[in-house]
């Protein structure tokens, strides 16, 4: 079972013609955890062939504008297309009234129902299959970075393990399979001696609009993917401080230092849509696994 | 002077591929109306390059999120550019609470300052060059039309025939073309003697989001353009109805009896998407100066 990640939206505070506001889905088996929802996002979705009517959660990481304003529409949209699943929303104190103002005035009519969940630090969600953890990032003002770790999935099962000691496909398979140990002809036979270690899930970390900094290094901890705040280049690390963001070679330094697997550089400033890749050619040189998807692009892990 | 009208959406509902959220920009002299503000619209209005720092005013015909969710986007957007000149917003009851609750929200931090008013049928601004008046739509919510009449012009002023008159160039000719009369050498002469007829000016009228109707027949009459609903084909006439659109036979049927020049089709429904040219070819056999912008397409008046 593997992770895709779909960046519908690659840019920051503007959108461009190239890159649109932020905004990433990552695709887990059935469910759509969506994290920022800027304005276009519901075009975005449209033409990656998301589907609208999915188990779905979205976490807001703050209530900047290019963060947030895709969200109504969103709604409104899903809801037109006939959505009648439930939306799971997560963000920072206000993203409840945000919602409730604007559908006081724009009247949505849904006919699904809507969660809003106003978080703190810490653990956020728990499923059977994985968690939530929201970190304040440094930002202007307050601003979520999210991790989503999978629990341990059972090792792998060797069929022919099995069949070597003699044991008939069928009911034992499957405790075995499942971590028990049992008696056969007399013998103990461990769940170990024919399955594989536990396999470590993913860990996906999601850091968008933030300085570089320790909260964030300690959340990214050996992450396959870390998303990481990449606004600026080398030539503006002033500004990237001034307003709270990261350069893409602040951002690699981060995913160096956390030993992540793959850093995706995003929130990029329309001022290098010209030349966006001199800053992946600035992250590179100290992180390697670096990317720069365009919109609309995706990666599986 | 002419005008230009650029179509940054032509869509309704929802945003496909090739149509946006309905927003159409008119642009006199240097002075921009934009006719609603849909999801998206500031990323149309960049491509466009209509500019972000022009004298402007927003006019919104309702609150249905389609029509009015991109507006807080390209406010953010006008000031992250350094816009610096007043924004004069209108629309029904609730723009006002609208914007308000979402600046609260969003925290905007505008370098400019933003003007918004509520408005009701009739007049609802004047200036020295035109007036724009609001009519009662027919929707499912107080949905208003609007009609741009620009205010007529002095006549063309003929060198040629001054000259004949012996009139020498300079401040007499100026007299004369602001339709004063003079004295020349004993001899009253007329301003109309070397000047035109006063130019009636353009008359523009944006209708969606609307059933057929007595009030936008009225609004329309003699119209130099009418932008009107044309959601649907002549195969969902009820549907038009149920929800408060028109077919685009019927708008054609209102340009016609209104006796417009042009008839505009907009707000097309995304289930005419592959095959749009239905509804154009269905207006056409009714009103043949009939036209249907694609998205940022223009015109010249």
């Amino acid at each position: 079972m593997s992770i895709e990640i779909i960046f519908l939206g690659t840019g920051g505070s503007i959108p461009t013609k190239r890159r649109n506001l932020p905004s990433v889905v990552v695709k887990r088996k059935d469910e759509i955890l969506m994290f920022d929802c800027g304005e276009g996002t519901q075009k975005q979705m449209l033409l990656s062939k998301v589907g609208i009517n999915k188990k779905m959660k979205v976490l807001i990481s703050h209530l900047h504008g290019d963060h947030v304003l895709g969200l109504p529409g969103l709604i409104q949209t899903m809801s037109l297309l006939g959505r009648n699943k439930e939306l799971e929303i997560y963000g920072p104190l206000g993203i409840e009234d945000f919602l409730e103002s604007i559908s006081k005035t724009v009247q949505f009519n849904l006919n699904y129902s809507i969660k809003v969940n106003s978080i703190n630090e810490g653990k956020i969600l728990e499923t059977n299959e994985y968690e939530i953890f929201a970190k304040q990032a440094n930002h202007g003002i307050p601003c979520f970075a999210f991790a989503l770790i999978e629990k341990a999935k059972p090792g792998r099962f060797y069929p022919e393990k099995a069949r070597a000691l003699g044991i008939p496909e069928g009911p034992l398979w499957k405790k075995l399979q499942t971590g028990e140990d049992i008696v056969f002809k007399g013998t103990i036979i461990k769940s170990s001696q024919v399955v594989g270690p536990p396999r470590k899930g993913l860990k996906i970390v999601y850091a968008l609009d933030t300085r570089p900094c320790e909260a964030i290094l300690e959340l990214a901890k050996d992450a396959d993917v870390l998303m990481h705040d990449s606004t600026f280049g080398n030539d503006m690390v002033e500004k990237a401080n001034e307003y709270g963001h990261s350069t893409s070679s602040q951002a690699a330094n981060i995913a160096k230092a956390a030993n992540v697997k793959k850093l995706v550089l995003l929130h990029i400033s329309p001022i290098y849509n010209k030349n966006p890749y001199k800053l992946l050619k600035e992250a590179k040189k100290i992180f390697p696994s670096s990317i720069m998807p365009k919109d609309l692009e995706s990666i599986k892990i």
